[in-house]
């Protein structure tokens, strides 16, 4: 950094969000100076093809294919190229001189965020990630920041814009997952190859890195047991509603106390929400992060989890951040306080789990699928019988049964004993975890 | 500040939320050491009355009634004592000898903040006061940290939990205003004397606050517009809910651009708000905060808005900021970067408005009161006409008219011409401004 606290700003990428960062440093550079106490001037701006067409407000003559001229001629480098590589060698060549780096990547956070929060930490300098998780919402400064002073127990997120758009339309339209995800598509809210939405791939990495923060542990992509929501049927969407739900794909990072020490689980997958709950009224492409604490009760954030503008926020106030400890000294070193806590076997993980199955109508039956749970020491918390339709002379109903919190490999035990009591129970057809009784 | 990063806190009052603040100073000491990379050392606590009854978590031998004492013997002065005097003077004490102040203190900031501020800015030490508004929902840390990159154009808020307690009850129960309150008072949600609540005092000090801060000016208490809700009646609850809304008590601070440069209005009043808002399912004692800004577009913050753990976790929040930048440095210079914006004149400002009205049900009347509004250029959104009642053989309607948005001055001159307008309107019943068409 110079005497007159001239802070050299390196940018890596500019599609979308690049754009519009590249645009805001330039049109609000005066504001960005009296908050960050730091004259932030762009010093290069690396992309692939120099050729690409591009906004009138990125400025040509900065634009560059080397990339690490760029990270070299920086104090703070900006990195929104997105994937593994080449980010992670840029961000981690940047932090090794001394660079701050501020980036909106999830991918690499999730997979590779010990390297790169150790590279932070043993170079004394600052790795910000706001944009990373929902957008403008700012979490990660809440729990980085304003919850410091608490102990958080559990967070839980719609972190997926698409999934939640897709789910919504079904959900108000009565729309098959198929359509939703054509209309979704059609109007930009979901990519031509929508697996890493639909599958929850992005909401686990975003979840992966919540956890982290909110447990000063470390959870990689690959802990987190994902369950998509291609399987969602119109059906169950208004068998939802008839129970005074609505299904929405959450994320849980939980804190669970253990008699060896705490241990953490995290999961994304399809769940039915009450109506009282403040995630079910979330609606279209918007995220929320409702954080529980021992002290502070129950926070909700909420906002738009993408788009160039909202993204580009998050990206400046890490910025603002970063430059303001370049100009002024002063980032304490928090990232590297792990508790290294152990994942908890999601078949140790207890959840309140809804399963609907078609049953045979007459006497015993509801004792004998009763005697199941019971066998496993599963609780029943709510039973509820209509009768479906008239099969070969026999009576069908249509039962819907929520039990209490228990672990999952009593859940399992009991559906595979429901699936053999071939007389009792016709079909399993749904088994999904309840959030909010 | 010692070798070893001690931070002696002295804590300056120990009511419910001292008491609470005290207790986990001690009882997370080590948690808050990794945060801040301070060693926080209760140095003293000043109390008006030493034999007052105290939970065993405050250690005694620390009391004393030498406030003097206890703040010049502090790195970190955390004042919870409330009111003006002694608060102000305390506070100016502590941050002139270089100490940095935390403080849950909303009705010393309303009126003497920007006296504070300058006392922080001129001795490079922090004031934060995380704690003053909505408890420990962080709503300050987002104005001040998150959105800092961003342009924030309004803030509302639902900021005082007894008055949405009372609204609530009387939206979901129909009772009156005088029936809910007595239900607050006796299960400890307002108080004997509910002035400052009821009347909106208490909700006009923190949106002063978050005035102040969204829009880097100062807004003093007596700047702000109040309407309390002791005027609020079953019906004009029930009326809400015809028409699809619920009536809560919202804090407006809205920069406003002018001819002349941007101006600020700063209003609570009783407001009609449509279901579809994010506000209007805030319920109970709960706060809530939309900041709308020009990229990271509608945000919204909710949670417990008082208490004493929540609002103690808040103050921790701060504790652990002030102290890490004792320990390590690093207060950038923000607070005194004031744009000084003028007070909007309440006449001028604009707004929608909702007015409830008995007219005769006659041919003209529509036409008749729909020239008044056109006479003062006001543009009617929708209108609603049911029969009312038969008085001395003439029918009687209620009529329900919304505007859109309007200058004050325009609908104080047409509920002037209507009061006038005896043969067509009977009664204006109501008028109310409206959030979120």
């Amino acid at each position: 950094m110079s005497a007159d606290n001239t802070v050299k700003v390196g940018v890596l990428g500019c599609g979308t969000v690049g754009t519009q960062v590249v645009r805001l440093l330039r049109q609000i550079h005066s504001d960005l100076q009296a908050r960050s106490g730091a004259n932030l001037e762009i010093s290069g701006i690396a992309v692939r093809d120099l050729d690409a067409p591009r906004d009138v407000s990125v400025p040509r003559n900065l634009l560059t294919t080397d990339m690490d001229a760029v990270i070299d001629g920086a104090d703070l480098v900006i990195e929104l190229m997105g994937g593994i590589e080449p980010a992670r060698t840029a961000m981690l060549r940047a932090l090794k001189r001394g660079a701050s780096v501020v980036t909106g990547n999830k991918a690499v956070l999730a997979t590779h965020g010990p390297e790169l929060y150790e590279a932070a930490a043993e170079n004394n300098t600052d790795l910000y990630y706001e944009a990373a998780v929902a957008g403008a919402v700012p979490v990660v400064y809440g729990l980085r920041e304003s919850l410091v002073g608490d102990r958080i127990t559990k967070v839980l997120g719609i972190l997926n814009g698409t999934t939640n758009y897709i789910l919504d339309q079904m959900d108000s339209q009565g729309w098959s997952y198929e359509q939703a995800l054509k209309e979704a598509q059609a109007l930009g809210f979901a990519e031509a190859d929508p697996t890493a939405d639909v599958d929850g791939l992005d909401a686990a990495a975003k979840c992966a890195i919540l956890a982290s923060l909110a447990f000063h542990t470390r959870v990689n992509l690959d802990e987190v047991a994902v369950e998509g929501i291609r399987e969602i049927t119109a059906v169950d969407m208004a068998e939802a509603k008839r129970s005074g739900k609505v299904i929405k794909l959450v994320a849980v990072a939980e804190r669970i106390p253990g008699p060896n020490g705490d241990a953490v689980s995290v999961r994304v997958a399809p769940t039915l929400v009450s109506l009282s709950h403040p995630l079910a009224t979330v609606g279209g492409a918007f995220n929320a992060i409702v954080i529980e604490s021992e002290n502070a009760g129950r926070l909700m954030f909420s906002g738009p989890g993408a788009g160039g503008a909202p993204t580009a926020s998050a990206v400046l106030s890490d910025v603002v951040a970063a430059a303001g400890h370049i100009a002024h000294g002063g980032n304490a070193p928090r990232e590297n306080a792990y508790a290294m806590l152990p994942i908890l076997p999601q078949s140790q993980v207890k959840d309140a789990l809804q399963v609907r199955m078609q049953v045979t109508d007459e006497p015993g039956t509801l004792a004998h699928i009763a005697k199941i749970y019971e066998k496993y020491g599963v609780s029943i918390a709510a039973v509820s019988q209509r009768l479906a339709s008239s099969t070969q002379g026999t009576e069908q109903a249509t039962l819907v049964l929520t039990t209490h919190a228990a672990p999952m490999h009593a859940h399992e035990a009991v559906l595979s004993d429901l699936s053999s009591a071939t007389h009792a129970v016709t079909l399993v057809e749904n088994a999904m975890r309840v959030e909010g009784e």
